[in-house]
């Protein structure tokens, strides 16, 4: 995979070692690999984002609606999320940069420390909400917590759903890192 | 402080060039701040695990005790702190080992590897503790998810400051994969 994308750039500027051309296959799988974060954490911020549910019945005190923004958790969730994707699109820039100038060092460094740092973003966003979710299903009867998934079953099952892309995100952030201190140690 | 760290240590062993001497510091600088992390993460764990009240009274029905046992978010969080803390105190040796031998290359990739997958351990075990510490004081209207803290009080107080370990953990290990990353590029 690494190998054969860094060949199918053909020609290569000066200075092309065997370094550099590994360099530049892991500068490739990394902007690869953010497309695919994109994709789940803009998933996970749009299905959590849209997810509403209303019962179909009213009483005069309650309306049995059921929103994401009901949780302050996934709202932090949503926004968190979206802040990653933000990032991530515009770490492309780098990631192309990297990809032509593989000698490239400080750039990987900043790279490095705001991967970090969106990481600890989107694990705070999906282990609350996944806290939540949790709650939600099976309730906690020493604290008094019902669960609501009875009632808010489609709900529920959005809310859980939306959790995988940005779990998914979380493990591309792992190996985004990784393949930048390889890249970094390989100079 | 990393500079007069390097310069106490005297003695230099064989091609101590000024970038070996600089990564020597950021080595030094890394062992205390794991140090650092190591009180804290190892604080939070002992802080909520040792989380007990019982209110004085009882009904015929419920002891009203709380422990941090009774929401499964709370013993994750203490799984998680134990397991970074443990990970810590191994992680010493190979702080040490780059003390010793500053020019070292594939140990400080893997423990990027680690420090990252840690951080993420430590992040989700800090952040769904935080999103129940959140219930616990406002509870929820709209899920009829009540505050509890208005009755376990001295509880409340307690998780709430078992947090602060954890997130004072989450930024050192930021600050070490940042030093990890300087340490790689600077060889």
């Amino acid at each position: 995979m690494k190998a054969s994308g860094a060949l199918e750039l053909g020609e290569a500027p000066k200075g092309s070692t065997p370094k550099s051309v590994a360099n530049r296959g892991i500068s490739i799988l990394d902007f690869i690999l953010r497309l695919i974060a994109i994709i789940g954490t803009l998933g996970s911020a749009i299905a959590m984002g849209t997810t509403d549910e209303t019962l179909p019945f009213v009483t005069q005190f309650n309306r049995f609606r059921a929103k994401y923004d009901d949780l302050p958790m996934f709202t932090f969730f949503v926004v968190a999320n979206s802040i990653v994707s933000a990032y991530l699109v515009l770490s492309l820039a780098l990631s192309i940069f990297h990809i032509l100038r593989s000698g490239a060092k400080g750039s990987r460094i900043i790279l490095i420390f705001f991967d970090t740092a969106m990481l600890v973003l989107l694990t705070a966003g999906a282990s609350a909400a996944a806290a939540i979710v949790y709650l939600a299903h099976k309730g906690n009867a020493k604290a008094n917590w019902f669960a609501i998934c009875q009632q808010f079953n489609s709900f529920c099952e959005r809310i859980s759903g939306a959790l995988i892309g940005s779990f998914g995100g979380i493990l591309v952030f792992v190996l985004l890192i990784l393949l930048s201190a390889v890249a970094l140690s390989r100079r």
